[in-house]
């Protein structure tokens, strides 16, 4: 009989979040009347703000119509493509190098298939689990080793180094998965970091996956929102990013990533024209639904529902660290992010999620989840409802002494 | 520098339906007068029937609103894929059993992931380009050599076989991609024909990946639309589908593929629970819009717009076989299925395309794109204007003599 994919046996059993929601559905049988609160997944929660929900709805009466019916799109509308150049990047990428996707996490799925099983893969640890089981799935990495997987290098992001790790660590001629604002500790790099993090990279030969999902939380203008702000960036990064957490589409699934002309491989062959080659062989493009909504969130109105979304979000993320910061706990992020990364010094992260559960009835995020250097850390998602997110601050308090 | 994936160097330039857009850009700057009619990709072209639209529409709003907003949803709606189950499969397979995609294409690009590289692949010839493109991708094929990938086992499916290979060919423990009604040639496999299918494939330990995305253009009630009709199926098969070609969900983005639960790897490990797990690693689910369009697709209005829908596109499929036959070149396809495979003895299909490009402005698609059985052979599309079709047809006489 014909034999399982010797890489998924690799890959530990339980995906972060499904085991999170198990944990949630278990502790629900047994408390039945308990009300639990999720600060866990990042799931956004708000409905969409009218103008760019009505892009949506436009966009699906639209198929209905002899003029408005479109079938398959590819690389995606011209235009969106465009806007988005213009939009988030001052135009500077052509639609060639913008590619439309059903989400960043999806992409980051297939985008591993330039470079293949061969290649030396790093990661920001504690990171987002796709990029390290990602790679363990298309045989890029080996078996879990105890800490992390074989063949992964583990780059420690933690409160010693200001949640920016050592670059000499880099590999060479490899991939390395960065996220800024992070997910999960919320940290957002400044200008010098990604500046370092352009030389590093070209310097030895590695490829940057620039994952900027949580761009549109930024705040503080000097803090950069995407990689390609960085002199050199275009031929060492790949950039993905997502209107799942700007504009409330994690259910309506869009996204894009950048991938600019300038970048080659090592035989000087361009990555660009794979993607597109890759795309078009095992993708057949986002939703056209998806990228009428897209469209209006393009447009003035929808930019300023954008901030207005974002900043609900970040008003949720500021109470939530003030009430780990009153408890005693340090913490980083929710302010440039909308995740808070708490410090639980010498404990274990799945005993401390365990004991919010029980004591507060709110779910959060294991540290550990997110890999090695998560270990005593909890991630808070500020993706939640006001007065969820109010009543779940109040009930944090039951964690003193 | 980072190295290329050898893999992607394997896959020929140029995929087929790019390469046919690129000819058929380059014949039109080269004719600006000439009004050219595409027979070629299989992409619909009608608006979306209203009940369906209406679905999508009324899913968009709700988006809007706090009590129907949703996010993240995985697998896909519980509903949808209790729908799916009860509409097509007379609720032969439990909710877990059914996984909503973004279409059979890109499931069918992730699918592959289940049984790694070392798998061996065989396809009916000619057959749908991302079987064989997929398997190159993921390294279970290797470099073209000649008429096909080294590493592929190509089951010839011609008019001497009545297009329904011959299984003897079978690799052991492999996976056999097979699609009725058949993309390109449209032929449709009877019951007698999938139950040898069925008992070649457990014998042989070779998991069958089912391409059923024409089912709904089956007419002959005697004809199987879903493998698992055929007594054994759920032990050996993986079935995927799609609303793309039966509600005219080209851009839309909606599909499913179902993983029995008593399909089992050679060492006994369940491929249903590896599935969800590649799904929850890599893919985070079909559009909610396209979902709420799903559901409205499968009430008793729905399913009767899509009746209405490939009604249509059937009855273009006879208009193009009656040119077809009246040219005097013998086809199959275009009764159960939308396409039409017409036979051009002793002629390279790359030329024939040509020719019905010069003399009649008419795109279609060279046999020889889908494998090397379909050299001498034309695919044509059905998926057009009414108006179109009947001045296709009439220009196709200019092939006479």
């Amino acid at each position: 009989m014909i034999k399982r994919n010797p890489s998924i046996a690799n890959i530990k059993a339980g995906y972060l979040f499904p085991e999170i929601a198990k944990r949630r559905r278990e502790y629900a049988a047994a408390h039945p009347e308990a009300k639990i609160i999720s600060l866990g997944v990042g799931n956004t929660t708000e409905p969409l703000l009218p103008h760019i929900d009505q892009g949506l709805v436009e966009g699906a009466k639209r198929l209905g119509t002899a003029e408005g019916y479109s079938g398959y799109t590819d690389e995606g509308f011209e235009e969106l493509r465009k806007g988005i150049s213009e939009v988030f990047y001052k135009g500077a990428f052509s639609p060639a190098e913008v590619f439309i996707s059903d989400g960043a996490k999806c992409d980051i799925g297939r985008l591993q298939l330039l470079f293949g099983p061969g290649t030396p893969v790093a990661v920001q640890d504690p990171s987002y689990p796709v990029y390290v089981d990602g790679s363990v799935l298309i045989g890029a990495a080996g078996p879990w080793e105890g800490t992390g997987y074989k063949g992964i290098s583990y780059l420690p992001c933690t409160a010693e180094n200001n949640y920016f790790p050592d670059l000499s660590k880099l590999p060479r001629d490899g991939l390395f998965y960065f996220c800024s604002p992070n997910n999960p500790t919320g940290a957002t790099a400044n200008r010098d970091q990604l500046g370092e993090l352009v030389r590093a990279a070209t310097e030895k030969g590695t490829v940057i996956i620039f994952d900027a999902a949580y761009a549109a939380y930024i705040r503080d203008p000097a803090l950069p929102k995407s990689i390609f702000e960085i002199d050199g960036a275009r031929s060492c990064a790949i950039e993905v990013n997502s209107f799942s957490k700007p504009a409330g589409f994690t259910g309506v699934r869009l996204g894009w990533t950048i991938v600019p002309n300038e970048l080659k491989y090592g035989g000087g062959e361009s990555v660009n024209a794979d993607w597109a080659r890759i795309c078009g062989t095992i993708f057949n493009g986002a939703s056209n639904v998806a990228q009428w909504g897209g469209l209006a969130a393009l447009d003035p109105e929808g930019l300023k529902e954008i901030r207005r979304l974002s900043d609900f979000y970040l008003e949720n993320a500021a109470l939530i660290r003030k009430a780990v910061q009153t408890l005693g706990f340090s913490c980083v992020g929710g302010d440039n992010s909308p995740y808070i990364w708490a410090r639980f010094p010498g404990r274990d992260s799945w005993d401390v999620f365990a004991e919010i559960l029980e004591k507060c009835q709110v779910v959060t995020t294991p540290g550990a989840g997110f890999g090695p250097a998560g270990q005593s850390f909890i991630r808070f998602s500020a993706f939640g409802h006001r007065p969820d997110v109010e009543e779940a601050c109040k009930r944090l308090n039951k964690l003193k002494g």
